[in-house]
């Protein structure tokens, strides 16, 4: 333990993931000593206010209000940020590179708008950033991609990358709540934020899914540009039709590779009860990745929480503390293809996304209606292979769940458009896609 | 793409894993050189025979019978060890570090035997050895465990690391077939060897465990101290009776760290069906880790198989290759914890680990037993949870299948050697070690 060195780390934010990071170097500093070869501290923390409450793990003579004191100080070695959103977090993380710091960042949103900026900027510095907590948490999904199948071709991504989303289907199907019930639930235990939308409107997936299809396939696909439905459209009868033909619902993140562009979607979509994406309950995390000579591998574990993120925070920092103690850097491409070596690139059109799908019809009892969907998907080019009818309440509607074959995004939009006009037709049309074998 | 290095591979064997490595740089060129920027290449290959019928994959004018031809050549990088056994892989790995070669091999019989010796004489040459393909096949627990939990303490590890006995105890409990039978139908598919004894006996389990705690704990633990059980020891009854109380059968090799020292077993368990390793069925491999900070983490995949272990060692070579393009060596220890840095040491006494039970005692059909064997656990300080009686067979023995609360191996070690007197127990107490909340 004689001449141990000590990187040492600058953080940028001390709300839950910042203490985190604290509480972690102090319970683990033996484990962190041993791997490193060097001791991994604190040096100094950027607040926005000096006298809030804090945990007990935060020393208060680390504390600084001016960016300068991390950005600039000779004694931060890393800089870390941990404070979330898109500014001043960018600013910070410029400025942290132009000042010869390497840096971890946790914060998705600023790298699924800004990463190219960021990535360049770090490439000039000859700097390097990570950031494996961006994405499900201390789960090591983005190691994976950069480092674990760098030998393969991946072909899809199945992922529940969102945990207030799966925490609030779940509560929807193990305990038959209403999701106004679950996710008044999920707010009361934290799950949830005041305002949920980033996280059940699908837009938080979205952001994570861009970063994962980078280091997947080589390829930029704005977030924006990713088909994105949240978990708000889901019914409880929907869960409930799902179970009875062997499905369970689940908020999913999708990606496959085609000749003609990137397939992208996020959206609630049922997958099989028997298959590894069903039993991942509660607010846990999975990806699925299927690559050509691996085939699929899961990985499962904690995607949000105070220690969970903090976890994979550190361990960015001891990565680059080795490379630090080594005096290597760039050893990776930041998005894991070297420039212009991606094997595909472009967006697939997001009509032409083929999957079977789960559809729900609220009609009239009425004489021939059964014969006039059947037909509607048919002239849509929709071929059906199960069929439920179903009245859930004496006097609500007539609920026609249908199952289908493969068809297209485009079809089902044809089918339900054709549907709207009908007397017969009580309500929209609910689309779900099915996954198959995940 | 101009000017693009190339690394260059010399493989040592030429058998299933080799020839998988060779498609896979065939199949997954592009994707390799856009991870790696650069080209990797095999410019050599050790074989024992010229004159084999091979794979179409194999290029007849890089086989050589000289070791020389590939430990001593100048145009070879990166020596990958695919051959298996102990010798002569130990003598030509030492060769290759000698000659100033980095190492990838897959082979952990060598690293649970030889690892002590390799990675001294790797490091006084300044040179990696690096292996995710010896556990786990192309599933990146070894990655994971040196550096995806870098900032944790790994608790507890629970793992599916044999397919074979994992194959087999599947088809014993999806296809109700006994233990010969399953055997038998995994020899005809290829997933179990003429003599199955390593893998059913629980040997492989145990020397891919011995590496496991290596990383995930730092210290050494020889494989022939892990107390092993194989699965040969389960009846299709025990699968039967464990579905009744809601228990799936799978063979685990475990490991915990306690303040006396490492726990670690191989032998068949019980798992909860509803918990994340019940589901993993077939050749399929996982491995479990709960950690201080992260929580329980799960990867799955498959865990043997040409291109799956060959994609794990063409991995590890764009590892080596991304260090040796960056001029970078030995920037992890090569078992994750520096020396004398680990956080226990020493083996927990074997009669000392604690977990519930499952007990099977065979008996005659005789007023009072069960008073008996209730009696005989009291005396060794076993509580018992849950008790059924059951006689499969007209005029075979009735079976007191019986559920215990945490008790320990030397207690039931205890009970079952007081039974072998009685004259109304008809065979010898099954014991199986039940796993909850994995």
């Amino acid at each position: 333990m004689n001449n141990l060195k000590t990187i040492r780390l600058g953080l940028l934010g001390c709300g839950t993931v910042g203490t985190g990071v604290l509480k972690i170097l102090a319970d683990n500093a033996k484990d962190i000593e041993g791997r490193l070869g060097a001791r991994l501290e604190v040096t100094r923390i950027l607040v926005t206010k000096l006298d809030r409450e804090r945990d007990a793990a935060v020393p208060a003579d680390l504390l600084t209000l001016d960016p300068a004191d991390v950005l600039q100080n000779d004694e931060v070695d890393v800089v870390a940020e941990v404070m979330g959103g898109y500014e001043p977090a960018r600013t910070h993380v410029l400025a942290a590179l132009a000042a010869g710091k390497h840096v971890v960042t946790a914060n998705k949103a600023l790298l699924a708008r800004h990463g190219l900026e960021i990535f360049e900027a770090a490439t000039a510095a000859q700097r390097d950033v990570i950031f494996e907590a961006s994405v499900g948490g201390g789960m090591p999904i983005i190691r994976t991609l950069r480092e674990g199948l760098a030998a393969d071709h991946v072909e899809t991504l199945h992922a529940i990358i969102n945990g207030t989303s799966n925490y609030i289907l779940s509560a929807m199907s193990d305990e038959g709540a209403s999701y106004q019930e679950a996710l008044a639930k999920a707010q009361a235990l934290g799950f949830a934020e005041a305002d949920p939308t980033l996280d059940v409107g699908g837009g938080d997936a979205a952001q994570k899914l861009s970063i994962l299809i980078s280091l997947a396939f080589g390829c930029h696909v704005p977030f924006a540009e990713i088909r994105t439905v949240g978990i708000d459209t889901v019914e409880d009868v929907d869960i409930r039709y799902a179970r009875e033909f062997g499905y369970a619902m689940k908020p999913l993140a999708v990606a496959r590779t085609h000749d003609e562009g990137i397939e992208a979607r996020v959206h609630p979509a049922l997958v099989p009860t028997n298959g590894s994406l069903a039993v991942v309950h509660g607010a846990f995390n999975a990806v699925r990745v299927q690559s050509r000579a691996l085939g699929p591998l899961l990985l499962q574990g904690q995607g949000a929480g105070m220690l969970p993120t903090a976890s994979a925070v550190v361990s960015d920092a001891v990565e680059l503390g080795r490379n630090l103690l080594r005096g290597t850097s760039g050893r990776l491409p930041h998005l894991a293809f070297h420039d212009g070596q991606a094997s595909t690139s472009g967006m697939q059109s997001p009509g032409n996304a083929r999957h079977p799908w789960y559809l729900r019809v609220p009609v009239r009892d009425e004489l021939g209606v059964l014969g006039q969907i059947t037909q509607g998907l048919a002239v849509a080019g929709i071929s059906v292979s199960r069929i439920l009818q179903d009245r859930p309440s004496p006097d609500g509607p007539v609920q026609v769940v249908l199952m289908t074959h493969s068809a297209s995004f485009a079809a089902v939009a044809q089918f339900k458009s054709a549907l709207r006009d009908e007397s017969w037709c009580l309500g929209a049309v609910q689309t779900i896609p099915i996954e198959e074998g995940v």
